[in-house]
């Protein structure tokens, strides 16, 4: 039998982290965030904070038609390969919440997800990210807009759809106007 | 003070419609969908049935550079100003659902919006769209794809937003996974 997962793809600042951990914890089911980056980092060698970095600085199909992967795979798709296998293995495991890296995509024929986006405007974004992660000398803006942009063109580049249309999801929900809490409570009522 | 307004966008055949007059039914609140249309009707002089079709189909704006609209607003310019003080002006009247027709996008800054889209996967919508309007010479596949290829145009004509991004929404439901009753729970709870 398939099992139940919520999968969260979220805009970075937006509480989506947040909120899967959240649901996780009312459901008495796992959430798996860092684990999965540190399986990953474990299962390929490379080090978490590479691992980590990878989906937000991916360069997208564009530029890697300029890369080397035409004559083998490059590091970003040695870990796509892992990443796949780390994410369906803990799919295999039981009902879980599994947050980002296109664990919706990954999953869609293997189990029976719930495929969660969780986005909000930039000004509750930023307000987040400054109090979570503190000022940094690039503003919190141009941070937004970068990590943003390379997030969409990983994610286009290894699924093949549009960052954010509301059409690739079960139920997309902007954190800024329906409160986090609102938020947990309908996934968890989806579930 | 600002009054608190429903706006439900959907995709062709995904049960928006039905779920927004569910909505209002639950909040006793009205439900704007054929009296917005037989409104602009009366106020521009056109017919009942034009006006419903204009919103399916828009030319875009490629095609429209090609019309006489550097010279003079054409029937859809005329009937989209209508369509905005109509919208608008149920919208002072006070809470209601509105239908289709970018209302989210009329009422962006006038109003207290709960901005809904409704969407869900051809299967299910090919299946409500026999069911409900029965078949026709065009394929149903046809059917909603010259729909929805007019409605985005429609869309990002008038409000330069993309149709069907989550980021434009505060809430967006597939209607087929979600089911159109539970859709109607989740959205009434956030009124």
């Amino acid at each position: 039998m398939k099992n139940r997962i919520i999968t969260i793809s979220r805009e970075f600042g937006s509480g989506g982290r947040t909120i899967g951990k959240k649901v996780a914890e009312k459901l008495n089911i796992p959430c798996y965030d860092s684990e999965l980056i540190e399986k990953i980092a474990l299962e390929s060698g490379f080090s978490e904070e590479y691992v980590k970095e990878i989906e937000e600085n991916s360069r997208g199909r564009f530029l890697s038609l300029f890369s080397n992967r035409a004559y083998a795979p490059n590091n970003e798709d040695i870990i796509w390969k892992i990443q796949c296998k780390v994410i369906l293995d803990f799919a295999e495991k039981g009902p879980c919440v599994i947050v980002g890296r296109c664990a919706d995509y990954v999953l869609r024929e293997k189990a029976d997800c719930l495929k969660v986006f969780i986005h909000a405007d930039k000004k509750f974004r930023a307000e987040r990210i400054v109090n979570g992660y503190g000022e940094t000398d690039v503003s919190v803006e141009q941070r937004i807009k970068e990590k943003e942009k390379r997030r969409a063109a990983y994610h286009r580049f290894y699924t093949d759809k549009k960052w954010g249309d509301a059409r690739n999801y079960d139920v997309a929900l902007d954190s800024g106007v329906i409160g986090l809490d609102k938020c947990v409570e309908i996934i968890k009522s989806l579930f």
